[in-house]
């Protein structure tokens, strides 16, 4: 095997299978990036638990001198040709074990491993995908992946629930404590599908997607699900089991709404935040919202060693709703605060110990809710 | 107690007199940040059992309507101040233990700690100053910090040693295995002194002369020296005990020398050793380096495990003496080549066995030493 190609097009390919990358597995072969390299183009491919990626590369500045297989140590190779500055790179297989890599006037000798180790990965047939633009799929990840569980208490939960229904996928989010709701209309029909992807799995695609701007298609089956963008396969599995029926605990009516400069908001929440007690359940810190029957909306906190902090917020237009108090996290507020894109967001209360709702203005079909907390 | 200031000034100022706030401390008080609010000026100190720190606080914004002491949390209330997006902030003594901090329409009720609790820290007179230019000593600290111990084996080399002889400092930091010297004229006189400077306490030093750009006037008792930069004093601790003489370790022949474009050299050692195995003793990269008889350099190592790595450098200019083959520690090499601000720089080596020594074209009187390790 034989061959160079430029060093920056190796590396990004080598960026991009790296998050397929294990990093602890029982099966030392998936340390390697899997290189097969054919007449006029290679394959790389790196796999573990929850996903598998694969890279065609075709770059005009690919030169094949000797086809063949090999399986090398992916940690190290990356981390050379991070370092390297040379532009062109050369491998060669020599004594079936050893790849020499040139770049100007370096020279690394890697010890392979056998490549005939590597697992074979099935990836989906490619039939009937679902088209999805890469922006939107980048945002939907954004705005309802951290609102998943981190905790393994309930597995289903550390996943977003991908539905689709009536040319629409329905996105949700939640850890018990709060959710992310986020509905899109999508441009291909599709047979119904009702999946939850792991929130590990939508991070590493998430950043493969920072340097991905066309369409993503879609491809489903009861088990995996596979994103291919271009010539980039990214597979992951699913999380198995029932997702829950979210929809029951959103409230249908809200007496109460406040409109607010999501900025002024976030930074009042931030400075309310920093004296105030730790939830014991979640260690994150309680803080008190209340509405005023001036329509000034009082924030604060409480804390009998520290002290004590009040913000006031003006609505950014008209109040709706009689005076109502209530306690939350400022944790989960400041998340979903975030993941608006939206200047002005509202915030709806159905009562003060029902859940309430974040909506924004320039983020369509996004609804956040957050579980209030009792307070004597 | 009453006052108002700009947020930015007291901001810039809190986070001056941060680096002295104790991360642990059985003495809780220490924690806070003594307020000493005057008829025209105030006075912030921290201490911890290295540094004591001092601002005197006479800015135009600031506005005094009552005087008095106080002891405010240090860590709440620069996170307070960090977060506060107001231009102008008000503080008020109210009860004699709460501070009510306004800004806007954010309010924030601190429980203060009894001032009369603080310990007094005596600074030492402000007679007979050492003048130093700001960036020189900034300098001193990049170029020789990083080669004091960590470990405190050998207490006195976890920190560095400043000498003053015939109108110069001397200044030395090694752990055993490398040394950093640097000697820098100065333009005031003094009384010769021998002093040992904690390397914590010099990190921290030098993180405040970033923003500062004056001169520095330094006093040296026999167990403490002050750093005097205009209104800020920052005083630390010396290390007890007789700094080692390292003159004689440094070899005074040199059969080779070898010029490099530092850039060059540092990339090249940073990709050889990606592969190297590591020191028992040091957990740092063992790397070779030969110069052949063309007068090439190689730089190699060998992992029996990983695989090997050569680079061939070619040296910037002519180079003096005979082949040679030396192996150490890369970390060493790459520690020192960072400190240099020269673009050329040249190794000059005394034997296979003996330390060697690398000096830069820009880099005034600034010698680095590195112990080689064996090889078989």
């Amino acid at each position: 095997m034989i061959f160079s190609i430029d060093r920056d097009i190796l590396l990004n390919h080598l960026l991009v299978v790296q998050k397929g990358l294990p990093s602890k597995t029982p099966l030392p072969i998936l340390y390697a990036v899997k290189f097969e390299v054919h007449e006029d183009h290679m394959i790389l491919t790196t796999s573990n638990t929850d996903v598998a990626i694969q890279v065609l590369v075709d770059d005009h500045s690919l030169n094949i001198v000797q086809t063949g297989h090999v399986a090398i140590p992916g940690r190290y190779l990356i981390e050379i040709m991070r370092k390297i500055v040379a532009q062109r790179v050369e491998f060669a297989l020599i004594e079936d074990k050893i790849i020499v890599i040139k770049a100007d006037r370096s020279e690394f000798k890697l010890r392979l491993m056998d490549v005939e180790d590597y697992p074979e990965v099935d990836f989906l047939d490619l039939n009937d995908p679902i088209i999805l633009d890469s922006q939107l799929l980048k945002t939907i990840i954004r705005e309802t992946n951290f609102a998943t569980a981190n905790n393994e208490k309930r597995p289903i939960l550390t996943g977003v629930n991908f539905k689709y229904q009536d040319n629409h996928i329905y996105c949700v989010a939640t850890d018990s404590y709060r959710l992310a709701q986020k509905n899109v209309k999508i441009r291909t029909y599709s047979k119904e599908f009702d999946i939850v992807i792991p929130n590990k799995s939508l991070d590493e695609l998430s950043r493969i997607l920072d340097t991905y701007n066309e369409d993503v298609e879609l491809y489903i089956n009861p088990n995996k699900v596979l994103f291919k963008m271009n010539a980039t396969l990214f597979q992951t599995r699913l999380l198995e089991g029932t997702y829950p029926d979210t929809q029951r605990i959103i409230p249908t009516e809200f007496p109460v709404t406040i409109p607010f400069n999501k900025e002024e908001l976030l930074q009042a929440v931030e400075r309310v935040s920093l004296l105030s007690p730790k939830d014991r359940e979640t260690n994150y810190n309680i803080i008190k919202l209340s509405l005023r029957a001036d329509h000034v909306v009082e924030m604060s906190s409480t804390n009998h060693e520290i002290g004590d902090a009040l913000e006031e917020i003006m609505p950014s237009s008209d109040v709706e709703g009689p005076v109502i108090k209530i306690a939350f996290s400022s944790r989960y507020l400041v998340d979903a605060l975030r993941a608006f894109s939206s200047n002005e967001v509202i915030i709806q209360f159905a009562g003060e110990v029902k859940p309430f709702v974040i909506k924004g203005n320039l983020d369509q079909d996004l609804l956040h809710l957050i579980l209030p907390v009792r307070i004597d």
